[in-house]
């Protein structure tokens, strides 16, 4: 997606060969007319696909999901984060391990939301591990729900997640693959860059 | 806002005498055409004040903040929570306490978002004891910014939040004032009954 490449250009600080900081558009401050875009553009490339729900996770898919949300007409679910395990009944929840803050968090759905003839479009902002989204499709699964694809605003190409989730069979589709911030560059991959 | 009213009529959960659930279309599943009404609506109260930024708080003032800062045509910033107090030059703070989980949090901005120029709109989800709306000014305050208003999606007008910051002259906006929850029952303030 040109636009979000351009702005990533523009306004990304490249903070170590592995970290990326886009916290003028996408993590802190958010540019309400480019999330408007990447709604639009996920729920084209997703049309057809007869989704019934988004599911994110807070706080940085929020934005962006309800924006897709919007555009293909369904409700928007955001995964909950915790640092404390509490059992409860009512919720699907799974364990995301965030190598950037070298902790567990449990994320957490409640079961009202997620039923088992739902189609679900998972959406984040990052992909770099993919723990996160993992946790995601591990709660899917646990509703007996379909997973449709993923969509991901920025995707760090040079870490193994999305890799790893697309050798599952699963679609993903990301708006801007980052394969590489050597010499305090972004480099693009190439297959994206007619998009 | 009559739409709001009735979704919080039909779907609005109420748990006791001041708990009031809405976690169906606001505060974790989220109904992307409700949030663009709310959007729309903060941003016709608004359109004259010469907003130039909308600052809101993590996780469910996302979504709100995210279209009224797409309809006033500005940037959204979302202030982050932490538990821990870590020191930081870069980042504008304040305390906020949630009566709800009984536990302070720190809420940050970065100092690169928020400026001397800026005329800020703040949006949150709910507004009961005003503690978030406190901790938000705070950092406007801190800022040298000018505050405009608040935005609110649903106030709890028998909670103490809403009173003490019209008394500050602060004017207040909300989409909807919940005057008592009695009996398991959503009493909205009559003045709103237009709207």
């Amino acid at each position: 997606m040109e636009q979000l490449k351009n702005k990533i250009l523009a306004e990304g600080k490249v903070l170590s060969d592995t970290v990326l900081k886009v916290d003028s558009f996408l993590n802190h401050q958010i540019d309400p007319e480019l999330m408007q875009e990447i709604g639009k553009e996920f729920a084209k490339r997703f049309e057809d696909a007869g989704i019934t729900k988004i599911l994110s996770i807070e706080s940085s898919g929020i934005a962006p999901a309800t924006m897709a949300g919007l555009y293909l007409g369904v409700p928007v679910i955001f995964a909950r984060k915790r640092k404390s395990l509490t059992l409860t009944d009512d919720l699907y929840s799974a364990n995301v391990y965030s190598f950037t803050k070298k902790e567990t968090n449990e994320i957490s759905v409640s079961k009202d939301f997620l039923k088992k003839d739902d189609v679900v479009f998972v959406i984040d902002d990052f992909l770099a591990n993919g723990q996160a989204v993992h946790g995601l499709v591990d709660i899917i699964r646990q509703a007996e729900a379909t997973l449709s694809g993923v969509g991901i605003v920025i995707e760090k190409g040079f870490q193994a997640g999305g890799a790893e989730i697309r050798e599952q069979g699963i679609r993903v589709e990301s708006l801007a693959i980052v394969d590489s911030l050597e010499n305090g560059e972004v480099r693009f991959r190439d297959e994206e860059a007619g998009k």
